[in-house]
């Protein structure tokens, strides 16, 4: 159903664009939508030859959020594979780097969806506002623990007690978003993002990445630990020879990810 | 005895107005104060009609610290009781929010107690200084761990190891404080960001403040796995459906916490 | 072998002040630099007269990272003692407060080991890369999850991922350094803080460390229940009894770390 909006995969070179396609309603999320959603991000982390995703919504707004009762209504079927990634990053993750891109309204999962991918850069036109407090709900999307990974306890009980609206200004000085650029220019920019991550090594970014959650997920000691197995899934690439022979030969690196 | 100084509790609708009055003394807590700052933190918790707290000190300043032959000489009598509401949150801590103004002297307990709250409101006359390691001791409220909650370990160890004052500008840029008003506005604001809360639904913030500690406590994996519990206690509740009813009537939500 | 380079060691007070000193190389790191480095933060650790380290580099540049064949290459012998502390804090970490100072490039293992200390002073000319990525490996030192405590995770990847080059005022942005002044200026302004440290209680000072690694180490049910570990490091001190005693008599305290 056209009316029930699309999320559409699309390469170059590299790099997997993701894009949410349902403007006539503000992007507002089906669970339709939500499984395509996955199902593309679950293709990106499986092929080989993709190494970076930008995650962008069609239009002036990134979204207004869910389309609440097919999510929460009596004939809800909002289920979602467990097996795919999942895009708020709660189960299965993507091992890869996930640039996203938001302008105008970015809504409670839109902003939970963001904070769950790698960086993010914002239109200058970006509004936010994490509204579930407002509905008599609570975020079930990350929000709760996300808000407070990226600034302090009282920044993020100032946003997620009140339900405000904040500009992406704010969002940049709270850490959640990484660059503003005047609206138009935003999706460009994403993707010159993607394509600088893509010029360095895919198995050193990812061993990044993975040692990073680590920390997340086990804290400090563990993410110590882990720098063995780090150096394990690096010093044996054929990019690792050619990050030092590039270095020798003061040439600029040409990676394969293998 | 007036010369201890004492701790108000004053409501207005669901708000409970906590006050600190020891001017004479600029606000420096006896064990009987800190004694009933824990009963009226535990009043206001256990009151189902009160929604959120206003923590304030009445005058110039917010405290001076300890009165400190009071709570570590040879005849001291400090002990609070553990089963009420620890006003440094390192024990028993309230379930709902609490907005601190503060303005002023806020030293040492002054500031542990301020980061023990949720949104911190501050005047620009505000002057902070964690001085234990110049009085030959160490932080014991928590602010050992509540500085690198806010900000990162640098910045913590900056302040933490210097003992030096800092003002409320800097206390806003490390995320200690949300805003920073003219002195006199101070309280009011305090109040309106209160305000703000109780439009919301009481269970949602409620169910988001318990989450985030869940992440605190215990890690993002113990947070993820809180959300089942979040659906839960919100989606039960009288407001949740009046969230989805004013939603589809386009008006403003009016919760009552149930 | 002064083509090697060299890292000094001599003391100022209380003050331990440590230098790289290769600047033919661009202050890059030999193996038997790393160990000078080693043995000398060990020496501060162990000697009871040295309170607080300045850990600073010789010329215009920190460094330019890791001499990377003798790290990493067939003959390379880069181990070492790990009873030794730790430079980069990931095995034995000093006690006691170290204050790093960056000029100049400071790139990979230069961003590792400052973040590794407790404050830091970046000249104005300072400026960061971490370059693994680029080079087709990953932090090996503690950037994957050190960058995570100082900034959230969207500035992290952000400039792990992309190995992009920045300044001075965006590390104070992202926590990364304390101050920023300029060249010529830093060196001193280092020396000042660890001088400030050192007006502050010795025990105090370390025992606040302590306790703000426990919950880095532990989370935060460790970092409460360490409390009681830090009362008892403190209150029988002499430091203390003079903290007490310089407050009644309205003095400068003057302690001896005992």
């Amino acid at each position: 159903m056209s009316n029930d909006g699309t999320v559409t995969l699309r390469t170059e070179d590299h790099i997997a664009i993701i894009t949410v396609e349902n403007e006539a309603k503000l992007n507002s999320y089906t669970p339709d939508m939500m499984r395509q959603l996955a199902t593309h991000l679950t293709t990106f982390d499986e092929d080989d030859t993709l190494w970076a995703a930008v995650f962008s919504s069609a239009g002036e707004h990134t979204t207004a959020g869910l389309d609440m009762p097919k999510f929460f209504g009596p004939d809800a079927d909002a289920d979602v594979d467990p097996a795919l990634v999942d895009p708020f990053a709660l189960g299965r993750r993507t091992t890869k780097p996930v640039v996203a891109v938001v302008q105008g309204y970015t809504f409670t999962v839109g902003i939970e969806m963001m904070l769950a991918a790698d960086i993010v850069v914002a239109a200058d036109t970006a509004q936010f506002q994490q509204l579930e407090v407002s509905r008599g709900i609570a975020p079930l999307g990350g929000a709760h623990f996300r808000y407070l990974t990226r600034t302090g306890w009282g920044n993020a009980m100032y946003h997620l007690l009140r339900a405000d609206r904040f500009d992406a200004q704010r969002a940049l000085e709270l850490g959640f978003v990484q660059e503003v650029v005047p609206f138009g220019q935003h999706f460009d920019r994403g993707l010159e993002l993607a394509r600088e991550i893509c010029a360095n090594a895919p198995l050193g970014v990812r061993a990044t990445k993975a040692a990073a959650l680590k920390y997340l997920d086990e804290g400090e000691a563990a993410a110590v630990a882990a720098i063995d197995q780090v150096k394990e899934s690096v010093f044996n690439s054929q990019d690792f020879r050619e990050g030092i022979q590039s270095f020798v030969e003061r040439r600029k690196a040409q990676f394969q990810g293998k």
